[in-house]
């Protein structure tokens, strides 16, 4: 039965993130794309609109968004902006096999953060309890056999798998328990997180030999850091001028700052994520090039008994394991298939 | 059988060339690397060397140098530097069942052109002519079984796939044949072509923001090109300021100016490309970046009857069509193995 | 007198050529920016809008454009797209001192040209040949005292530069003088020559790691490039990765094949720019990041006995010596200042 | 006598930082290079080694490291790696003018700093007292006449200037009064900090697509940033794909969490920096593309009620601000010169 090719749709196709699911499903033995739904591509041929994908997909064109043409699919990948999938969720989740939502629209549990950081209230809020917060690595059980997936963010992607161990173990000091600061999430980002459309700010005469802090103090990623490290964050994302890669500096206090090493801290890392296929723990700081290209995260920690800081480092490639590939990976576990099928381990270097 | 893995060994395993064959051998069903050799980087583990290899090689440490560890294998793969597969190649080709040399080593028939353009007589002529020229394309029927096959140059794969149809068919003018000028290809390559050692040309700040020809007259790659199409070459190679891909744009005389258009030149691409799994030939110019982490070359061609020039563009990722995935492409039809096995068909965009 | 302050306006002042005005203005001892006008950008703040010139300019904002804002000032510079300028100039000549076109509408002698090149009729025709060609290397004498200067394309800065000294000399065979072909200019630019409007092709995800010829057989520059050589060009112009930089490659043939050599046409150059403070004539092959961040050309050529072509080297800032500091070169000319006056002969290295 | 021309001398001047400050040399009107030492590459001519600088000096070649040349010049600029100034600076100062250190050699008042830092006792630390710490806007007064000048890190000049100015005015809490956390000083440069010399991490290929932290912990600016803040410092630093520039985003905790507020903050830095010709503090968040080129240092700076932190951010040109023009505006201040002179406000944009 896991043999038999799954029929895929795709929402969205003819963004970055679509064009990576089309690439890695095109690679996937078990998942068939049937449909490709695109907004103002609808009708081009995807050879011509995107030529990286011209061999594998010579002949087929984007269809118009149409929630009947998704009608009966085994699985449904949404990847559009915020906001969109809300409006089709709803007609959808009863209709096709499994919905995995690739934008922050079933991510947050609590609908009332929804007005706080997006600016709007939840048009289905009642749906949001439905949904598995698919990070494999912490959410595995969940994931096994689930039929709505909200796919994470790329950069609390980073930021859970740098610190969600280190909390979980009580390595950490919190607000709350004893005067600690709110963590900081400082993060790097190339600039296919912002998405395909074009603006001034994304011009490469503007990003190129740049490097910029945006979204300070408000970035919608820190409400879902937040709910899943459950403490207050700081997150200060950056553009970098690279088109891939996350890469996050966490700065935390430790519980115990008189006996937690880097040594500590390094095998609970380990340890955490010892029989995981897509995490790499080293003693390097790790890099987003050596993420590039695979499903790969790549994790580092040290302890500074000097100044009483932990630092946490977390590589990612964003549009894979912070996006296309986590939810091909979350796809995998949902229907049965091994986990990693069908999934880049090794990045692409140089 | 064709499922059965087959046992690879790979020589110059730390350098680019060498860790892209790691990576495509990783996500290939039947080639299993069972030995890895370089030569600095000797005892190292190849995840702490090239983190990106770090999951699909948690274990596996870089050998010595040593011909004595690949006896028996189904297939070695040469990825060193031009001179050194001499070396190697006598002593290696009976002890194994397919050696693949990514290096110049083999690839020119006339023993007289390495003194020429490498400066010095190869060391074993003999062997010359028992060596496919792999380049499937225009090879297909000779690599089918084949037991030795020479690996094209990265510049020589762009300028053959783009030229070698319009010549056969007999579309273009060469010297001789009515005092054409020779032809002239012009190209653009990344910085990963240069090989992995520092050296202060390829320093990021060197190379960041500049364009630069090189190799001016007499690069060795002209040889390459002018034994495959049979015709003299100027080529002036160019470095981009990126890490991957080929873009020759290829200047040639039409034999009759006065018929031959765009859509006939664009025809004779399509028609002899037409059932080939890895050749896109589409209207638009081909960019490095849409062939970029695919073993695809895209191609496209113009014809100005306001000048009489004929403008042919061929992009390619040097690293895989132009190396690696050829290598693999290569060993797949000698092996007996679907052709496109294990090789990526859709580009990494963005 | 020179030592006074000549009022300059700047039309146009929001893209990247009016950028580059402002800061060599900001520098300049005798040009004093007294009007800069905008489109879309009027009523913002330089500082705020371009923070790269807050600390040169705290000021100062953005005006609208306004013909009778600019009445009476010494100097203007027109940088706009194409077919702006027409609609300008004829109210605006007898108005001010000196006008410097930066766009392409005053630079074709012919007005049968526009249509051709430029898809519309021009529609100030008798005012073309009010106009000098600005390039100083080549008009010089022309520019002292002039009052109406078309400064030259970026890309035929290049070409002009390196072609016509071995065309004055008569070491170029040309069309028509023995069959031979047309020239050919195969130039890579980077993407600020395209200027400061977002599309999805300059978009920073599009254009990093790509390399991809564009404006195949009838660029507008070749138009340009024709008038200026006297000859047929084949020009075929291609998008680097990069900010700024334009390297030109040209291939011609010898007039007489048996006797010209490499050190014969470097001596060409250098005898005729020998007393040129921008123009640097070197064996090494020149490179764009040589040339970028200041008003100097760098050139080289190579003739190669074994095919019979001439290759001729050229690099410049496409937005300096392309464009900005080659006007204000014309205006030191035209005004009776020294020719380097407030233009960087040094480039801005690495 | 502000008006004649002083001469100097570089020592290092074949590094990106005796290039920069060649270039800014060639522009100054008072200063004239009379003598450019160097190590491997004496005797080579400056216009060959580094053709950017061709123009300028077309004639000039680098000599040897000889402390003899240096006699009775009126500036020294030394450019060279830590440690080496220290061999040189006993020899040499009673002999010139002023003597402009840019390693970290006379940085540190200290003596007993540099073993824990660099690894090794100070060779002359009976010299430091009298080395005056070079940066003008928090140090004017101590500069004006002044003959023995360390010029500040780059990552430093940077922290400095976003974090003195609210450090003095009492606006920030620190270790000891009141259990506040280190200060974290998080930034990213580009390559040209790390110097000319090849790495394999300096690589195009290894850099281009990767950001990566380094000198984790124990970055020798810590101390130097300690030393001009007063208080302990976590300093994480990160190499960015880019040539040029630095971003310093630094983390602090407002002495009164309960009333800070950005637009407090603001203003500080605002009143601080009001009449800096070199300093920029604007609402954006700076950018390191918009200081590139120019010594200008950009600064902005959040108050978070939210988390209770101060983040506060400073863009700067590492080579410019950072290295050599900073060194030219403590030269000027020096020489009695205005401090503006031949110092670029305007950055190279884009």
């Amino acid at each position: 039965m896991s043999g038999a090719p799954r029929k895929v749709g795709i929402v969205g196709a003819s963004g970055y993130g679509g064009a990576e699911l089309l690439r890695l499903c095109a690679g996937h033995p078990n998942l068939e794309v049937a449909v490709a739904q695109a907004g103002s591509a609808a009708g081009q041929h995807i050879a011509a609109h995107t030529p990286s994908l011209a061999a594998a997909y010579p002949d087929l064109a984007y269809g118009r968004a149409d929630i009947d043409g998704l009608d009966g699919l085994d699985v449904v990948f949404l990847a559009l902006p915020h906001g969109r999938s809300q409006s089709l969720v709803p007609g959808l989740v009863d209709r096709v096999g499994l919905v995995v939502d690739l934008a922050a629209d079933y991510r947050l549990a609590d609908p009332g953060a929804y007005p706080t950081w997006y600016g709007e209230a939840h048009t289905s809020p009642e749906l949001l309890a439905t949904f598995v917060y698919g990070l494999p690595e912490l959410h595995r059980s969940e994931l096994v056999g689930a039929t709505r997936i909200a796919a994470p963010g790329c950069y609390p992607t980073a930021a859970l798998l740098a610190l969600a161990p280190l909390l979980e173990a009580g390595a950490l000091d919190v607000p709350g328990a004893g005067g600690a600061p709110a963590l900081v999430v400082d993060a790097a980002s190339g600039t296919s997180g912002a998405g395909r459309a074009p603006t001034e700010s994304l011009h490469f005469a503007a990003v190129d030999e740049d490097f910029v802090a945006y979204g300070l103090l408000d970035h919608r990623h820190t409400a879902e850091m937040e709910q899943g490290l459950g403490t207050t964050v700081l997150f200060t994302p950056h553009l970098a001028p690279m088109v891939r890669g996350i890469l996050a500096t966490c700065y935390a206090r430790p519980a115990d700052p008189r006996s937690l090493t880097t040594e500590d801290a390094m095998q609970l890392l380990r340890d955490r994520y010892d029989h995981e296929p897509f995490v790499v723990v080293a003693d390097a700081p790790p890099s987003t090039k050596s993420a590039s290209g695979s499903n790969t995260a790549h994790l580092s920690v040290r302890v500074d008994p000097r100044t009483g800081w932990v630092v946490v480092l977390s590589a990612i490639d964003n549009l894979i394991k912070g996006a296309a590939g986590q939810a091909v990976q979350c796809a995998n576990l949902a229907l049965g298939l091994p986990e990693v099928t069908g999934l880049p381990m090794a990045g692409v270097y140089p």
